[in-house]
């Protein structure tokens, strides 16, 4: 990993009135370390690094730490536990923890164990924990060179996945046999595996934005949503496209056009500076304008990276002043959906770069 | 859903001290309600319940609650900015949220939004939030009639995939084309996908008991270890067989046949009111008079359900007091793993009944 990310992290802590770090965030670890583990802690200090796993994971994380800062220490217990062991020293006094992740109960468990054993609460002179957002998903929005080839890359491979869909999408297969199929070929492309489950919703399905495979038959005359995403060298990538079996019927081919032209306004407002919610904004008017406005239910995008939902959330409740930035990637995904008619979603990734954005994906819209 | 889960949980509240129970774990609220989303919350009080949806599931939850005790709350913004504002009602001083799931931001910002606009922190008459563990989970251990029947199917489908292994484990194929094999197989077994990423581990990597799948190619004369889990039906099952290319030598031999006793031997020790750390030190035992007791780091086995890994955890460190019952379904899955030759795992899925227990899964230990 680059060693810059774990300094970029340490030189938050003074200013935070941290005197210490705890990262329990597995994406978080990984792009602090290198490790992919279920399980795993990192104790991060204004100029020292410790990531303590269990047995499963020592060798993994001596090896992905090699020649690093960070320091590996192996637990007998639960990493939890070791954690407090070292915390309890000397000139620790606050000590933040990531509070969008952490539970309720291991926050208290915590707390308790670094006062130490006996201790039936934490008392005034115990480390005080503290929530603490985003430090380092924050530092994850902007891609690094390496991570904006490896999403180029899996743009790449997701888009030739997807130029296949006529040949599973017809009439008479289920809609799991399509998910199967779309799964089978994002395996031969080189994904390690599926982003999330594969949505196939046809006909009055497509009308349930979040739809889970079923073994509804297609048919001639009905949409199809395919929504699908595959990890590569452990980064994300999601594409949707909305396919029609057998010409499309006025009211089906109003909302397609009226959702095709949202996506492309969206697109064009991608630029360094401007707010989430103008992107958000752009696509939302078109809808608005075909009267699509309340068939729009959903945000019109969200970063990609080690996770399939990171930030920054294209949305209209986006927070002004966090403008997107060279070097996020994030899709552009709005869609529309009508009981009786069914839906449709058109869900490009782009990268966000000098004077506009990227494209990553390069599919035809109509497929 | 049968009514009675429902209940199961609203009878617990006032014994609790409780007005209010939040549930936000997904698979809870799959398990109470039917409904399978990544979002939504459920406040459920001593003789009501509410199920508070966004948008996106409006269509679902209703379907899923139609003729139940459950009334569905679709919200305009966040699922917890409404249940907030329900909670505000009088007579309601004590709410319980799930401590194990629920993060320290989201508690903390429920509990500002609970005590009210405007108000900057929680005053002492607002209600109090309080930590709660394991009430839906603990229910979720003992499987009723139908969650039994489902298992049952998925253990011989999961067996029928497995009895295939030696057709995709052999010389010159990767680990990752392994993987893609047998989750492609999974799908067509009727699973609606994998419970976890396939773990195909060749060689050295089978001493790493949680590698991923790599593009290493597998070779004459080395073990390899297979486990793979797949969902049906909404449940999990879960099986792991370990093969050898070729004979095995004389010291791969004596671990593999070491894991193969001291499973038999922990298998033998379930039973209605063993605790799981007494079918944990049956393996444990039989692997140490083998020599191999630090070379099996991790637990004897997990919990199988709506989640693949679920209580009970069959482990040296599980409660005592709590002992397996009637009902409950979990993991027999001993391992050894030795740097240099390797490692092997066997793992089967039991179901307690009566006098013992019942196995879900079938398939020669030596494939």
């Amino acid at each position: 990993m680059p060693a810059d990310r774990l300094t970029r992290v340490q030189a938050q802590l003074r200013p935070l009135g941290l005197d210490a770090l705890l990262i329990s965030t597995p994406p978080n670890i990984r792009y602090l370390t290198g490790m992919a583990a279920s399980t795993g802690l990192m104790v991060v200090g204004v100029d020292a690094c410790l990531l303590i796993v269990d047995f499963r994971y020592a060798t993994v994380a001596r090896e992905v730490t090699a020649g690093s800062a960070i320091e590996v220490h192996v637990s007998d217990g639960s990493v939890d536990a070791a954690a407090a062991v070292i915390l309890r020293g000397p000139g620790i006094s606050r000590i933040g923890v990531e509070g969008d992740h952490l539970s309720v109960a291991r926050f208290n468990t915590l707390g308790m164990a670094i006062a130490g054993p006996g201790s039936e609460r934490v008392s005034a002179a115990s480390p005080e924990l503290v929530s603490t957002a985003r430090i380092v998903e924050r530092l994850r929005e902007i891609k690094d060179a390496a991570e904006v080839e490896i999403l180029r890359e899996a743009g790449r491979r997701i888009s030739a996945v997807a130029r296949h869909a006529r040949e599973w999408i017809r009439p008479g297969v289920t809609e799991m046999e399509v998910a199967a199929a779309v799964d089978a070929a994002m395996r031969r492309a080189g994904f390690e595996r599926p982003a999330f489950e594969t949505i196939v919703a046809s006909g009055s399905n497509g009308a349930l934005p979040h739809a889970r495979p079923t073994r509804r038959t297609l048919a001639e005359g009905e949409g199809v949503v395919l929504d699908f995403g595959g990890v590569y060298d452990g980064y994300c990538v999601d594409l949707t496209r909305t396919l029609h079996l057998g010409p499309m019927p006025a009211d089906f081919r109003r909302m397609f056009d009226a959702v095709r032209e949202a996506q492309a306004a969206a697109i064009r407002r991608v630029v360094p500076g401007v707010g989430p919610a103008d992107i958000d904004r752009a696509a939302r008017e078109v809808l608005e304008a075909h009267g699509f406005g309340e068939a729009f239910g959903h945000g019109t995008g969200h970063g990609l990276g080690l996770e399939v939902h990171e930030s920054p959330r294209i949305t209209q409740l986006a927070p002004a002043g966090e403008p997107v930035t060279e070097g996020m990637v994030f899709t552009i995904e709005p869609g529309a959906y009508v009981p009786g008619i069914g839906g449709v979603r058109i869900e490009d990734d782009v990268l966000v770069v000098r004077g506009g954005c990227e494209l990553l994906t390069d599919v035809p819209i109509e497929l």
